[in-house]
């Protein structure tokens, strides 16, 4: 392809940690931030991969992502545990809270974590899915800065608000992830980037009208998923996230792009439940057979189905990635920015 | 009206609780079933109202609902317990549940309960919402004879699958309930009665186009809600509910409303949380700044906010039923089925 650039795993790792090392975060910090980048990027998720680089260094540099916080715990219930992300990388609390929640499911059937003074937390679905991958069933809920409207209303308040889900299943983890907005925000701004509309249902010009104009849409408002009920399950979302953290709303927090104002002091809730205990140990048993009615129907896919394919692909053949963007990433590792 | 008549709500649950008991139901269990029929109705809900009585005593007179299931709790995990339906109807095992779920979170911050050899659930929001009148946030997961066709299939597999979420709120709880099909099957069944056809997108014919046909869709699938999201949504019930519960999928339970086969055998799952807990003090604070954020804006509304001046209505007014239903259920009440 023109324009891109084949790399190897490692090296894209490599590459992503020097970018950030080089940026006032930590050793820690960046290994855990790059892996995360890169799953994504593996996963064609590349609007929470790689491109994510420039902004996130341009944050810590600046100071409104602090790149040496490290995350604490603190417990509240025997089941439930706050944990404080100190405004930096939402990744490395992520990574401190999972193991916490599996320990705790494990003795008490369910666990749940509130993550506060956190940050853009990437692909929702990858976190459940390391729960999943421990044998248990998960949730994790995040809002993000306004962008939709209230069903009814003109004016954003709730961000794209995604839902994700995991369950263990024989070969490998059932995965559903979505934003409760149509599409996602990143997609108008690429349209609006190369001239071109978007379509029909993807968002609401300022007066509340739909429009396929991309500049216009960027001023108003994205459409949620399936009206009136995509609306209330972002709101559910938020209640679960911000409220339930005791973070800022999508109405208060600041951007995850650029380094204007305060931190965002996003938050996000995990709950992750023990399926066998709570099944009587027919979990495991359930869910093959809801997995083979799926396998059998013409047409039918599980979602995150296509995810194992992908990784095999990248861990044989590397990431296809474009060069503009590495030689930004490589420019900034070396001090260059 | 012409064909309906006006009754107190204290001689609707006295009908209605005589239908049951007349109908091989303990009196425990008919007071349980009737006072959540009631609220159904209260809160126009009439699918899940006194409508549901004919098909319910017809059930428990065959056997196929045992009306004299006592509901029984095993702990599983401190903070995990199954529950027991016994194959009787769901509202004794709920009634059970709910204040076993509030003990369990006030000391661990959060709890779980799955309910299995279970019936027709009801409203969901409103057990949610009990939940949420103790202070806690609570999600209920209930699954349904099938259907919904998986996203790009034509055979029905899931059921309605409600999601529904509660959270305690300075006034009332915020009440959040739907489907994830885009409308119950019943509205579906109402205009095939009075020969009506159905608005685009409810449905799917049998080949797997849309219809409007009433009888078609009937035959065929019910769409989800936003697509291939509202699909992924169900099949995150059905894991959250038949799977988790070690209950009936949707494809092998029973009808909710013949006499036909063996019990339905449906799962629900339910989680409690506690917000203060969770969120350090802040809950409280951060859901009424959003509920603000709602009141001021021109054209958005809480979701479930209108249920609370129904309720003052039909404290004040009673309810307005069918004729013909009243009939019916009288009769049944007088042993006349």
């Amino acid at each position: 392809m023109s324009g891109t650039e084949r790399l190897s795993l490692a090296e894209a790792g490599r590459l992503a940690r020097a970018a950030l090392e080089a940026s006032d975060v930590s050793a820690d910090n960046a290994a855990s931030t790059a892996r995360a980048l890169i799953l994504a990027e593996i996963d064609g998720q590349g609007g929470h991969g790689l491109s994510r680089i420039p902004s996130y260094t341009a944050q810590s540099r600046a100071g409104k992502v602090k790149g040496h916080a490290v995350p604490e715990i603190t417990s509240v219930r025997p089941g439930a545990f706050r944990v404080d992300a100190a405004h930096g990388f939402a990744f490395p609390a992520f990574d401190l809270a999972l193991p916490e929640l599996v320990a705790r499911t494990r003795i008490l059937g369910v666990a749940s974590a509130a993550v506060h003074r956190s940050h853009h937390f990437g692909v929702a679905g990858h976190h459940c899915e390391r729960l999943a991958e421990e044998g248990l069933v998960a949730f994790v809920y995040g809002n993000a800065p306004k962008a939709m409207a209230p069903w009814g209303a003109k004016t954003p308040v709730l961000g794209t608000n995604p839902i994700a889900f995991a369950a263990p299943m024989h070969e490998a983890p059932l995965v559903i992830d979505m934003a409760t907005t149509t599409v996602a925000r990143g997609k108008i701004l690429a349209a609006r980037e190369i001239g071109e509309p978007i379509p029909e249902g993807w968002a609401f010009a300022p007066d509340g009208t739909p429009t396929t104009d991309a500049a216009l849409a960027l001023q108003g408002t994205v459409a949620p998923m399936g009206g009136a009920k995509g609306a209330a399950l972002a709101l559910m979302v938020e209640v679960m996230s911000a409220c339930l953290a005791g973070a800022a709303l999508g109405t208060e927090a600041s951007s995850l792009f650029d380094t204007e104002g305060e931190p965002p002091n996003l938050g996000q809730v995990i709950l992750s439940l023990d399926p066998e205990a709570l099944s009587g140990g027919a979990f495991e048993d359930r869910i093959a057979k809801l997995a083979a009615i799926y396998d059998d129907l013409d047409g039918a896919r599980l979602p995150g189905s296509r995810r194992l394919a992908a990784r095999e692909r990248a861990a044989a053949d590397g990431l296809q990635v474009k060069t503009a963007l590495l030689d930004q990433i490589r420019k900034i590792g070396e001090g260059g920015r």
